[in-house]
Formats: C-alpha cells, sequence, structure tokens
C-alpha cells in the first residue's frame, strides 16, 4: 500500500507488513525520552504512505484516522520513547526472543498499531492511531498529556487501547503514581569531632529501615488484583569529605490501587514516614479497571483471557479521566520493562497482531 | 616595619602589628581550596615587607626565614584555605568573638604567623614561616605534602609548631584518617513491579544502622585521650525516577587513634562492614604525640598547660613523618570548625600572640 504514496516510508513494504520486523526496525532507531524526532519522523512518513489515512502531527505527536463513518470509533496508542539505554542498544535476535531497549516497553506495541495502521484500510470501527512522546519522564513533557489540553478532539472515541507490555493479556485500569522528597535533617560539625553535630545519613537508616520492611497492600477490585508499590529511586546528601553532613535526601516512589485517591495515598505516606518532612512532587490517580463498557467487552471476547489489574501507572489513566474506558494490551512482558535484559516473545508480537487484526477486521 | 620597603604590603602596619585586625583582614579574603591566589599574593607582599625576612613562594606555598645563626630552628606554619562557605562571609564582630569562615580554623592562627614574623626581627631560635593551601581537601592538593616533596629542605628543622585550631591549648599528636566507599549493589525493576528487583538503597539500611550505632573507641597515649570517629560524609544512589536502584554508595570517613596503623584501621573497617564491599580510597596514618624532644617541652612550659590529644588529622603527621616533633598550638576553638557558627575569640588572638611572642623573644 505504500508503493505510490507521495511520502515514501523509509520502511519497506515488507516491513510495515511485518510487525515483527517492524518492532526491530523501531527498536534499532534510539529514542531515549526527549530524543524521539528521529522515530516520530519515521513513523509519520509510514503514516503517510498510506491514502486511507488522515494525519497530523504536533511536536513529537502523531495522529492517523480513518474516516469511514463507522457507528465507534476506538483509539491504539502507544509512546515512542524508551528510558536510557543499559547495554542493550540496538537489538538482538536469539531464537524467538528479541532483545534491546524498548522491546517490550512497548515498541513492540507501538508496532502493532503502525502495523494495523498501514495494513487494514477498512476495519469495522473508525480508529484513531496515535504515538506520542515523553511517557518515561515527568508528566509535564508527556505527549498524550500535553495533546489532551491543546487537541482534546484528538482524543474523541468510544474506547482506548494502549499497548503497553501486558504479555497479551488484558490488563485493565492502573494504579496511581506518586513521588515524594523525605528529608532528614542534622546539624554539621568537623568529621574528627563528629560528636558534636547530628549526622544527616545516619539518620536516614531508620527511614531505609522501614522502606526495606514495607509490604505491599494488595486490594482486589472487578475481579482483578492491585499490587502497590513503595520504593526509593534516589539518595542524596553530604557537604565535603571531612563534614559531618545536616541534609539527606530520598525521593520515593509510591504506586497505589485505584480505589484509593492521590490525596488519601498521601495521607498514608505522612504516616508511613512519620517524624520526617515529606514533600509530594508529583501525584497522579490511577484508573478502576472500568470493563463494563460494551467495547471493552468485546474485546476482552476477542483476546479469550480474563483480564488483570495494571500494576504500573499508565496513560489510561489520561483517557479514564476523559471518560474514555481504556484498558492495556501489548506483546511486551511488564516485568521486563526498564531491565537491562529488556526482551520481547516474537510469538507474542505475532499473536497480538492477530488478536487485533480479528476484532478490527471484524 | 613595613614602611620604607620596595614591596608595599595589601595591610598597614598597624594592622600587621595588630593580631586581631590581621585576623580578620585575612578572613575577609575569600579562599575556599582551590582559591588561594589571591590571599597568598596579600601574605607574599606582607612577608617581603619587613627585610629581616628571605621570602620564597612556589604556586601557593610561601616560606620566610630569618637567617640569624641561631642554633635551632623552629617552624611556625599555616593553611591558608577554608572549607566552602556557608553564610558566614565576610567577618562580624560582636563583642569579643570574631565570627566567620576561617576565623577558627585557621586564619586566627596563621595571622599570629605572619603577625610574628614581621613584627619580631631578632627571635632566639631561627623561624620558618610557612603558609600553604589546599589543606582542606584531598591530600594530593597539599601545599605542605608538594612542598615536602618538592623543596624537603624548606621543612629542614628541629621543632614545629602547627597553628590549628586547640582553643589556646597545646595538642599533641593527630589522629588517623581513611575514606572508604561502602558499596550496596541490588537488581534495577520497574518500580511498579518493585518484587522483581532489589532495592540497593534500601539495602543501605543496615549499613546506615551501623553506623548510627557506632561507638567511639577511646585511647590514652602520653596522658592524652584519643577519641576516634567513623562518618558517611556522602551518599548517592538511583537510576531514574521509576526504577529500583541498583547500586547505592555511601563515602565513609574514619579518623583513628595513632595506636593504629592506617593496614591495622583498614581492617577494622572491613569488619564493621562486613558483608559488604568497600574500597579505601585515602588513607593517611596519625601521628604519637612525641612529646619528649625537647623544644616541645620548652614550649609546653611557655604555655603552662598540660598537653591534649589532637582529634582531627592535621600536618603535624607530615612534619612526624620526616623526624620533626611537631605539636598543634592555636587560639581558634576545634569543635566550631567547619560550621556555620565559626568564631574565635579575640582573647584568645592576643594571649597566643602573648605565648609565642614570649617563647620566641625569650
Amino acid at each position: 500500500m505504500a508503493a505510490h504514496s507521495p511520502f515514501p516510508s523509509p520502511w519497506q513494504a515488507d516491513v510495515l507488513d511485518d510487525p515483527v520486523a517492524l518492532t526491530r526496525a523501531m527498536v534499532d532507531i534510539e529514542s531515549v525520552s526527549g530524543d524521539e524526532k528521529e522515530i516520530t519522523d519515521a513513523v509519520e512518513l509510514a503514516l503517510r504512505s498510506a491514502p486511507h489515512l488522515a494525519v497530523d502531527r504536533v511536536g513529537n505527536v502523531v495522529r492517523a484516522n480513518t474516516n469511514l463513518g463507522r457507528a465507534q470509533r476506538v483509539i491504539l496508542a502507544g509512546h515512542l520513547d524508551t528510558v536510557p539505554l543499559h547495554d542493550n542498544f540496538p537489538s538482538t535476535l536469539d531464537g524467538d526472543l528479541l532483545y534491546g531497549c524498548g522491546t517490550s516497553d512497548m515498541k513492540s506495541g507501538s508496532a502493532l498499531a503502525l502495523h494495523l495502521a498501514v495494513s487494514l484500510p477498512e476495519p469495522v470501527f473508525d480508529v484513531t492511531y496515535l504515538f506520542y512522546d515523553c511517557e518515561e519522564i515527568d508528566a509535564e513533557h508527556n505527549g498524550l498529556n500535553k495533546i489532551s489540553q491543546s487537541h482534546p478532539d484528538w482524543l474523541a472515541a468510544d474506547f482506548a487501547i494502549l499497548l503497553e507490555p501486558t504479555y497479551g493479556l488484558v490488563e485493565a485500569g492502573c494504579q496511581g503514581s506518586m513521588r515524594v522528597v523525605v528529608r532528614i535533617e542534622g546539624r554539621r560539625a568537623h568529621a574528627a569531632r563528629s560528636w558534636h553535630g547530628v549526622n544527616a545519613i545516619h539518620g536516614a537508616a531508620e527511614v531505609l529501615r522501614r522502606l526495606a520492611g514495607y509490604e505491599s497492600r494488595r486490594v482486589v477490585i472487578d475481579g482483578c488484583e492491585f499490587r502497590e508499590a513503595l520504593n526509593a529511586v534516589y539518595i542524596r546528601g553530604g557537604v565535603a569529605g571531612n563534614v559531618v553532613p545536616d541534609l539527606c535526601e530520598i525521593d520515593v516512589n509510591h504506586r497505589f490501587a485505584p480505589d484509593r485517591t492521590a490525596v488519601e495515598a498521601e495521607a498514608y505516606l505522612r504516616d508511613f514516614f512519620e517524624g520526617y518532612h515529606v514533600e509530594v512532587v508529583e501525584a497522579v490517580g490511577g484508573a478502576l479497571p472500568g470493563l463494563s463498557a460494551t467495547p471493552a467487552q468485546d474485546f476482552i471476547t476477542a483476546v479469550g483471557t480474563a483480564p488483570l489489574a495494571k500494576l504500573g501507572w499508565t496513560d489510561v489513566a489520561r483517557f479514564a479521566s476523559l471518560g474514555i474506558p481504556a484498558l492495556n494490551f501489548g506483546p511486551g512482558d511488564p516485568n521486563l520493562a526498564h531491565t537491562k535484559n529488556e526482551h520481547v516473545e516474537v510469538t507474542k508480537i505475532v499473536e497480538g497482531a492477530e488478536v487485533l487484526r480479528r476484532w478490527l477486521a471484524g
């Protein structure tokens, strides 16, 4: 379908027709958050090569619509950025396993959307294919977040699927996410007479002891079990090599089940860190599973397995906040996301493409 | 004595004649380690204004000698740098207390040396006045350390006094100092599924617990009690805001009594941090009190109080390693060194000048 387009795609038709080859081609374009121009250019050109799509772009966010006058519109969405490389670029193929940064989270998912966009000219629903940047960093940079404010009409739909890694399962809802800074204060002194000071880094022992002893709360909603998490993600402190430090700061990431609001999660953390100074840096609520909507039920039937809880915060919460039922479905293994050993099973990519095609082709 | 010199001092004769005014003038020249050129220029010009002194300079190290043919030569030495400012610059005077960065450690001491150098043309011993840079940072930059290797003849003497803060007491010997890095390793994972990883920052809890529970060993040598210290001075860890970190590093500073060698102190630390990876970054041995030498006994008599142990590592260990008996004596309060509240008692500066003059004038 790309042969006669005035916008030649950087990828040949045989790559766009093969979701595995397309995943690998997308992984091999480096796109750590903030550096997505090259991959967005490639995706845009591939979409423009398909004459049945209406394509728009704002910054590094690209939308491609079918406009067939169908009764319902669905969204297939994926981000194009990755976490920093970790000796895992470019991709390598070992039997059924494709290794590399972004293979699981989530270029295999975004490749499915791009593959279907260019290869399925007449889906049974109208479809909005959406690709965006900066999902792996602070929410203020998130392309979907920005477009939901500047171009909310781009997100008008009856149902949305976010192609985040779920290992081919339907993962419903998502947990909320909160970042706080815990501050431990002390008093400076010369390190040779430290008993005249109070060592703030030593004072962090109790905060870290509580974190190390943390036990996840587990909540079942709509048959989906959500498991919370609480982790120090950064620690810093120190003045000079011969000075007892007067400040130690710990950045803590909290994932909370969608039965709690961000306000309730904050109250929990203030209680957990009682006796210490806690500042909330970022907070986003989760999304309840919301499985009762008809399009969701149709899709679950197409997949054929029972839905599970989504533990990571994902942009389904942004769709949920706009009143659009949304769920996560992608070929990657979420347990491998952000790891050095990140990979995706080729079989899962092929099966994911088949499920989506079965559903969209009717 | 500066009136007719071809090298006009930046400080008037009335300032050089008054050790309190001179302390304040030296404090008000900012000289954080690595930035000592301006104060060294001023000290050099002041020394060159005194015709009875032979002055040499290498980098930011200045030496001024009397050459009177006396039977014995003594050294008065002080560093010109300070730790980083901490809202305590420039100086302020409040009654008997002079506040500011370097007032105690150790511009009041170095001011005594400069005051005596220019105002006492015929001491009973020949005197080497020595001023140097970069004492508050890594030993490789230390001006006295460098000059002891490039110009060891500058340090030829029978006895040395280092004018580090001792609150007007004689502090003998010094403790050794060692810096190690303790590494805690983990395994990365996505922060929403942290149970698949091992959080290295949480793993630091046990290391910090041991540090918080540390109890000083105390040793009495030649009647002087040495009290050891063990402190985290830096901590760092973290990969990204949504990643369970796989590495946490703690820089630890250890001060050990001079009855232990650096090798013995290292063995102690490896035992203390058993189960963790420990790397020694820097190690310098201490100095035994060495109070039996005749010039030391003479000086102790001039001061009139019993000597105590020096807890901080000081450059007396460099003199000791060259076979030169050395002790610490200065007007500053060592407990105030490196603190925001650093200050010196004007009375102690005046008394210190009187003690040194009584001893050197005979």
